[in-house]
């Protein structure tokens, strides 16, 4: 696991390449929501997703051979971008595999990033394992990898950096990525600390894996939060998970959408739902709100086509 | 008019009772609109957009017997809630006539603030004349006030403070109201910068009323950019835009919409579509990029509902 130290090094050498995201309050929102809440607006990170922060690190530790040849991981759409700009951030050459049916504005920003986009029709592991091998790249889990999570572990310190006094900690679950970087920095830092995880009913590999004591494949996984979306439970993060977080809470599709629109109404914050699970947990009861609780805005990579004017 | 010394003093009074919202840069949407851009992040204001500033300093400019009798304002919504607040801040009671079709959200947000709320059936300016001189209130005008238009003056004295180095400044046009303040504050500092308003091309009532040498008022006016819909030009504010405004352009409908979801995209700031009237002058080549160009996002006061996830 990684630790303290590690984590304080990758915030360091992270420094001045990324956003320092701020805090923000709202007085209307912790109202409505019962809560005393304060928010990291990690919406306004480079290419709009705390995602960076553990890609970037993850590319900057490549041996000098594995920077020559380059980088590769295979994407919905997501981490295509952030791994795309953390490659070119750390000179990296970076391939990107992706279904033809992927969203074209992930594939464009994947482009625009400079990444190479293997765009495939059929069995994307099968592609994204030959272009591996036959190029000599170096594969790139999204959160299965110990420098991803370390490098998700600054979004943790900043928290206590900026508010020493927060209580309890509300981070959306995907495959675990987030959560064990965050849950390990904060409660290394602060074991005192609550940190809860907020995943979709609809795709709970991960509180499924916690109950049933190994990390878990689904056969799918679908919701309205498509960044929390991850149909597997990540191996490394799994053990992290067990020991740092103290509770997960499922949420239904219904309280995402009202959280989104709430939140982005309140607080005038263009979130995408993922970033919206801790506030519907809020919005449902799911959690019981105590003392100074702090909201993770994960992302803002809304489908701004869904806007309806 | 006012002068920059009232514009000073209505700034310092001001001052710790409202945001000082922040300069927003995105590389990304300067990319996307070949200009450089710093965005005066606007919607962050209390009740979500910049009509506080005026309505805070004309409140708290009343005589000690129009405090103690209070204000009444009639709209169609956004003033009411921005009165609301402002009287409230100002320890002043505040009557809002609004129609009884108004959004119900607005309704709720006046009464939130402390307002008393006539919802009227028939004719509203009937309705707010009788109540306004049975009950010895004070109108106040939204923007068609000196008062107000000194108040608005503030956010003018707030981007040259914090970039003095801006050569160009965008703002929507509704009636006038916004522009007027921060073209005199802006002029009045910089008589070299440049000044542009852009308004709905229907909804153009200030471009008609400067065609035409004197203040209009229009029939109807309606746009997807509610905020800029007002049928009137104010005749405090007409002189002011005829004086220091540069220029007026009219955009499309549908580029006030790309340019709403092209905005929050790259930004992740939750605007309203009257907030992206700079940006889609811009998009479609309305205005000639020249120099550091501010743009105003004037609020987010969103429909949410029009979020469809």
């Amino acid at each position: 696991m990684p630790t303290l130290e590690e984590i304080r090094q990758a915030a360091a050498e992270l420094e001045g390449r990324i956003h320092r995201t701020p805090m923000v309050e709202s007085s209307a929102l912790n109202q409505e929501l019962g809560a005393r809440l304060t928010l990291k607006a990690e919406l306004f990170q480079k290419t709009g997703s705390f995602k960076v922060r553990g890609l970037l690190y993850k590319t900057l530790r490549l041996t000098p051979e594995e920077r020559e040849h380059g980088v590769i991981t295979v994407s919905a759409g997501n981490a295509a971008g952030a791994l795309a700009w953390a490659a070119r951030a750390a000179g990296v050459p970076a391939t990107v595999v992706m279904a033809k049916t992927a969203v074209p504005a992930k594939i464009a920003a994947a482009r625009a990033y400079g990444a190479q986009v293997e765009l495939v029709d059929g069995d994307l592991m099968a592609a994204y394992e030959s272009i591996r091998d036959e190029r000599k790249l170096t594969g790139v889990h999204p959160f299965d990898d110990l420098d991803v999570i370390t490098g998700h572990g600054s979004l943790g310190l900043e928290l206590l950096a900026d508010r020493p006094d927060i209580d309890t900690v509300l981070v959306g679950v995907g495959g675990g990525g987030l959560i064990s970087g965050v849950a390990l920095a904060v409660k290394l830092l602060k074991p005192t600390i609550r940190v809860i995880g907020i995943e979709p009913e609809t795709a709970d590999v991960v509180s499924r894996s916690l109950e049933a004591g190994e990390p878990l494949k689904l056969p799918t996984s679908k919701s309205v939060a498509d960044g929390l979306a991850a149909p597997v439970c990540g191996t490394r993060n799994f053990p992290i998970i067990q020991q740092y977080v103290d509770q997960l809470v499922r949420v239904s599709e219904g309280a995402i959408v009202e959280a989104t629109r709430l939140v982005m109404s309140r607080t005038k914050l263009a979130l995408e739902p993922a970033a919206a699970a801790p506030f519907a947990a809020l919005l449902e009861g799911k959690v019981q709100p105590h003392g100074l609780t702090a909201a993770v805005v994960s992302g803002g990579n809304l489908d701004v086509s869904k806007l309806v004017l």
